[in-house]
């Protein structure tokens, strides 16, 4: 996984563990993609130490998901999820006529996931 | 939630991040079901020490929850998989006839479902 991919949805399990400062510089450099300069001009410190604080935070982060493994199992599950929307895909598109009554039922079943899906990269 | 199962769903998520005491106990206590004086017996401390380790680690383990609100998170997730479960099920028993190529599919995309469902309350 890219490493900006993976740091952001760590972030996304375990940043309300991190301190508010560290929270706000990995939001404004992972999630606004600010530049290490211009957060250290809005923080008034050196781009080396937002550079050093990035760099504590996503080790603190990478250490939780050590001892939880919150993110591997999520990640797990993600891949079941798609894998049951891909099948009601298949099922509707190559077995129900237009006006079959399984076709609305299963397109909502898939609705259903993918908001699943979509929750969960979200929130 | 009954207490003791929510606690045991916590410690589900955030039991990684307590002392290896602490995760002894509670899973005695929670996952055992060994009683406050047969614990205090076992680690050879007194059965207020084991009441007063049990309560920190809880309290602990709900501070962790008040800052992630994973469990919360997971629990809005097992609704909806639980209704997917419900309906699939709805439209095999009411729509699909014995011999249907549909059956088949739905029946394993509800199997794949239950699994997701029992891996996420077992893991």
């Amino acid at each position: 996984m890219e490493r900006l991919v993976r740091t952001g949805l760590l972030y996304d399990f375990y940043g309300g563990l991190l301190t508010e400062k560290q929270q706000r510089v990995m939001e404004l450099y992972f999630l606004e993609n600010w530049s290490l300069a211009e957060i250290a001009a809005s923080e008034g410190v050196s781009r080396q130490a937002i550079h050093d604080l990035l760099q504590r935070s996503e080790k603190t982060i990478e250490g939780y998901e050590g001892k939880l493994g919150l993110l591997e199992r999520h990640s797990r599950e993600q891949l079941i999820l798609v894998a049951i929307k891909d099948r009601l895909q298949e099922i509707v598109t190559g077995n129900t006529k237009q006006d079959s009554p399984f076709r609305k039922e299963l397109l909502e079943i898939k609705e259903l996931i993918i908001q699943l899906i979509e929750s969960e990269n979200e929130s």
